[in-house]
């Protein structure tokens, strides 16, 4: 904190996660009173300013039998500062969108504008269209409150996006010849990577620039906060999608409904959907191998299910099961178009369970139905969580900057707005962790498979264990 | 713990707040291995089974210049327990909801009798109709997989709800009679109050029944819990509400929009929904006194967002400005309907704005268009995130009953599932703490008066505090 | 048509409605060939252009045994003729919405400046702001399909638009200055008449105006027309308000819900609403007088529902049973606000019927619930139906516009569009006719009191028909 | 009608399409008065019961220089008869659906079970399950009000549906030996001439039973009625899907959207969706050849819109474009799986395209997202509009049947319903008429290319009717 900073705080218990700060690569940097203090409509209450003592815990589940964990990781707190290092008249700020689209980004484009706008006094403010390749490319766009008044009603990003087109130099150059002070990224984990390069330059270059970060992944593979914005939406909007399915297996003799949901390498929105809907039978992700044929596996499930209830859902995220592709999909590789259709999982598994129905059981009726609800679920507008979600998230983020940090993320953790080094979320993945309670609930309030092969050694624990209990 | 329960644990730093089991009451209780271990479909991975150790923090916010609280109060983590406290052929549930709808209520039934039913092969479910006086005054229905199958779809209780009808010995003795060992009461604040005098009376007569509560509260308004289950569905439908008042004052010159919500003592739903639309210009609730005429007064902020933007929108808990209305009405309180309309905060303001328009600008167009969605918020099916959150509270219960524990309820604790002793939960109110980060955030972000009147100490306060920081 | 309008055509047969044309006050006027004719992208094929032998019978209902109708009303079919009679770089167009909200009318707007923009090259149309009176006071707004590109997503009017404010020298004042050719007025019964006196007043000063209507009454009550646009999406959206009052009165004993839809003087989305929801007991209308009390009335009809299903929901137009109103309030009509309410049909008879209740069954619960959508479900955007139609109907009246036609009414009769006079249209109503299919639909499907009083004529007349047919 | 049959009715003008009566086959046949005389809620006004002189008329469409259509078809009305040919205690009632889902089936069987019950007194309801074959080969389910009660907020059916399993001697032979005396047949044209089938057989067999037919199919591929049901509500749900395409588009640089809708052989639901969404470019049918590559060309038109809004949203029935699939994949037809997969003409639009602009622009930025919401679309409840729809259908067949028809199609011609004989219906195909106005708004509301190669006749027809119009 003595360089400005949110130091590491090596009081007896505390260790503070250290978010860096302007004023560590700019000593001399001048700092104002939050205008907040002077708003005309309310009065900050004492505790309204977040100091930089107040510290989030990451990890809150507790042994009883062990001491509380003195090295555990503390987030820094995000919220107004009383202090800021911006004044309002000289800020000039860029907000770029990259990736693909997301419920949400929208809302959170509209909420850094209102939020820079109203309570900092902010009036040069710019989108960057079409992701990073915008700082370069194309027209900057001006934003402000009245520019962007009806866009959290709307899906997608009315910047534009696309991916790729980081250009480090052309970028930090833009950056610098513009004379942005302040620059937004919303993007995943590939855009917060550049982001670290973005503000290793800047810093590099020593420019008074802060880089605020808002990960955006509908896919909730970043790792660290709480979940990342939209993926209730899409958890929502994926109900339709298995809602239909559910409908079309139930309508018709052993009938079987498929979905497959964004996620290639967390099954997050699968998980969820799964738990939210609970007309599911099964859910596959990335990070459980499963396999069809045989005893324990898939098919069986499938088989046993439609026996005892007349039909059967299964959602899978579009990541699971690809090591089956892989192995099952060698020669057909060389067919261009065809090999890629047939790299959906969703497309292998209908065919497959087709197959094995009519060789199983030839005389009875059964009909499969496969739904790829994709885009439909990623480009609506954010729905009322969401959007609370975003809007905090933006003003988090804005309130951070404002206030000298940079090369940091926006975001919850454990339910609390937080200010994470960008370094340590661009590193960190987010898959399901399946030895925990979210894969848990899935599994037993499903009553699922879980894929274990014949032979494998987690039968004799079982019955290991079992035994063991009996005799309790 | 050594007893069964989960004891208070005096370890170095760690005091878990004690949940009632059986055993306490039963001393000879016989447990038995969780049938789960013998899951045809699943193998319970090592951690798949909760101990009695694991507990979550309640306060997580930390000030990094103070040593960790070693005071601070923990629960204990939710989840199936390796040894359980019934056979499922011996167990005979009942299931009462009781007190206004909420979103969500059928789906918690629904995931209550499927859990017990496929995870721990309970076969005797009953339905208790129309809240408490059911137990004693109608037939109990039974529930099946096949009975509830489509329930989680549609809004309000299948089983029926009232208010009142609570009779202890009456409702006692039912359980007795049918021999009903565990039961699940889904019900607001009056409701677990009811269940701990059930409790009690429950040990007094030394019967084995668990008694486990899932609080179901729109307001939110139960403490402790991290929310109510319905809350974000009816902040998302509300939002339609906010969207037509937004519209309408859009559509018109000078045009205001009010919407009522639910909320008579705390304003969750108002704060949520003014978070989640963003068209909102003021949110009042009842845990902040306002005023409408004069300096600072809601009715000169009205005309100040009439004059910057033609519109404006007001979203108000029903308890909000009571005082006021009090103050107001008190001789038509004597025309017995026309007070109770009165009462109502949207009429009133609805009225007393247009007066005060009219007598200020006679000749300016005008129109307000209030709107009380009460009912078309609260008797609505779950949406994805409540439906998710209403299949894992159930789920916990579940768990939680079979693992012996009763007197408890199950909720989520800074995102994690926990059992809470009942009488903790039955007298914790939950108002919205408006020193704290979610009213300062609707505050900040929605840039509305905090209704501190003229003279008040606080407007010296400020103008200390900007002086001090101006020359900081 | 020798003169330019539509002439009464009277050929053996068939009676055109002649529609109005510039050609019979501006002799003169010069034709051109339509520029549809060189659309770069598609060839009028034969049949393309409509032409005025195009005529639509307003009664095909027939009566086998009679001869058919020689004297019949036949309206001109509307759509692109061969020769329209403005050149698209003199047509000046303004376009004015007036009235009460409607889904829709953002959509009639921007299909309006869609179809005149691309298909007839017209650059200069203007936004008339906040209804009649926007036409003297205020600025005109210049629209083009960039600016108008999303309205078709939002409720309301981004136009804006009052009650009254019709000036009529000042209006055709400033039509005249600015240079108005077309004029497009998208209103209700009141708005039309103001229409017809613009009509008159332009062809006195002998002006090339061209004045379109198009109808908007999301109560249905423009006569002639198939029905007006936003009625389904009106329809659509209170079943949301039916369904949870549907809801509210399954979860309690004895439940009532009482939903109140728009409808002053005709009844049509009462009726709608009810044949689309199916959860309804008992329709309400203005058209049709009921009584409460005694046998045949409203309570006794609802007891027995209650008795039967244990619920019991009522859905009435505002206009239904005002005549009681009258009579049951006039004391309390002293009390001005007081009896404003209480003028509200809902809270009349959920008041009435709880009185009712606890004085015949003072010892059985019960529970009234009262929800009032209106504006809940007028201003959203338009749904899939009336998006559909808004935009035939906006293509249509640009066509007819083009085309020289004035005073004149776009709108579907039976299924088809045409081209109405607009004093015809002003002057007819639209009560929902209570001896023809549509109410006799209701009555059955419902299987809903009449509320015939005992003692009229029509019991005798049932037990006569009765008797004569049982002896058939 | 002598016969007890609608008979050909030559008076003067109106030709009457005949209905079948059982009276027709069985001569001896009681009839009773209708039940609905003795209703104990309503009274019968003169002209509530329908009577066999009323007509409607086919075609509306007059040419005023013309005398009336002599020769025209009219079509006996639906609605109640004075006269009914069934005691409420002899009815014995099937209800089967047949083919692929379709909104609203569970809303028609719904409201035909209460219909029955509560104006008829029929008490004996069977639903048959999974279609034709269930006549024969499952459980035939008892259907009461109290039954179907939610059915119709649910999508499918809830009796199960499939193809095939059309046995015609075992079908009628489980009709005669369990007594039925009215069939209801919900299906698509296979199903209907199944019905004629059945209808046949049961003349020939002397059984008084009646054959109503109620056509599903959400393609509305079935001629001569209006509409079928579940069209309306597959529209509004394809607003999701385009929505979403139009979204992905506009937020990427030469973003483009397809979306594929149901309609193998005609483009109703792609038509009614282009003019519902007015954020499409082009709509692709198959009643119109289109080509892709060269001048007038398929991406020549994309191109063209990319260069103006940045942006493209196409979509297609299912059935567009399969001549240019069969001329281009003719050798990947040897592939099975891929050949099928490639036959979806979204996929190869879509790589058709992409290989197109790469080839082009191989240095521009673009993007192709293809949905295919099929099963989203049809398997969701019905909306307001079509539920009454599904409504007044079923009633209209339950009247009919009752009064004695047989082998007739209930729906609405012009607006009003009717009966109309089966036979008929079973043989008219509906395509999307393109030489007349609904697709004519379409190419002129679009402004979309209407596909004429270069070199056709229909060029030079343009230019000449051009130079004609000019000198005009």
């Amino acid at each position: 904190m003595a360089n400005g900073g949110t130091d590491v705080k090596q009081g007896p218990k505390i260790l503070l996660e250290k978010v860096p700060h302007l004023k560590s690569f700019l000593p001399d940097l001048r700092s104002y009173p939050n205008p907040l203090y002077q708003n005309s409509y309310f009065h900050p209450v004492p505790g309204f300013f977040v100091t930089d003592r107040e510290a989030i815990a990451q990890n809150i589940v507790m042994d009883v039998d062990k001491p509380v964990d003195q090295n555990q990781r503390y987030f820094a707190r995000a919220g107004p500062r009383e202090r800021v290092f911006f004044e309002g008249e000289e800020v000039k700020v860029a907000i770029v969108t990259c990736g693909g689209l997301c419920p949400g980004m929208n809302t959170v484009i509209r909420e850094l504008v209102n939020g820079l706008w109203y309570q900092y006094h902010v009036r040069d403010i710019r989108g960057i269209q079409a992701g990073y390749r915008g700082f370069f490319s194309s027209e900057h766009v001006p934003l402000t409150p009245k520019v962007v008044d009806h866009w959290h009603k709307q899906g997608g990003t009315r910047l534009g996006t696309s991916r790729g087109g980081f250009d480090l130099q052309k970028i930090v150059n833009a950056i610098q010849d513009r004379g942005y002070n302040i620059v937004f990224l919303i993007g995943g984990d590939g855009t917060l990577r550049g982001a670290v390069e973005i503000f290793n330059e800047i810093n590099k270059r020593s420019l008074k620039v802060s880089i605020a970060c808002i990960p955006k992944t509908v896919d909730n593979d970043v790792g660290i906060i709480d979940r990342s914005f939209g993926l209730q939406t899409a958890v929502e909007v994926a109900q339709e999608a298995i809602s239909a399915a559910h409908v079309e297996a139930e309508s018709t003799p052993n009938g079987v409904g498929l979905v497959k949901v964004m996620g290639r390498y967390a099954g997050h929105i699968a998980v969820n959907a799964t738990l939210s809907s609970r007309d599911v039978d099964c859910c596959l992700i990335p990070e459980i191998k499963f396999f069809t044929q045989g005893q324990g596996g898939l098919f069986e499930f499938m088989e046993q299910r439609l026996m005892d209830n007349g039909h059967c859902v299964i959602v899978m995220a579009e990541g699971a099961g690809q090591d089956l592709l892989d192995e099952n999909l060698k020669e057909s590789t060389k067919d261009e178009s065809g090999n890629v259709l047939l790299r959906d999982i969703g497309l292998w598994l209908s065919t497959e369970f087709k197959k094995w129905w009519k060789e199983k059981h030839p005389d009875k009726l059964f009909a499969v139905k496969y739904i790829d609800p994709t885009y439909m679920v990623r480009a609506v507008p954010s729905n009322a969580t969401d959007t609370l979600y975003c809007t905090i998230l933006a003003h988090s983020a804005i309130h951070g900057a404002m206030a000298g940090y940079t090369g940091f993320v926006a975001g919850p953790v454990n339910g609390n707005y937080c200010y994470i080094p960008l370094e340590l979320v661009a590193v960190t993945k987010n898959p399901v962790d399946v030895n925990n309670p979210s894969w848990a609930w899935v599994r037993s309030v499903n009553n699922q498979p879980d894929f274990v092969p014949p032979g494998d050694d987690r039968h004799k624990a079982q019955e290991k264990a079992v035994q063991a209990n009996l005799t309790h």
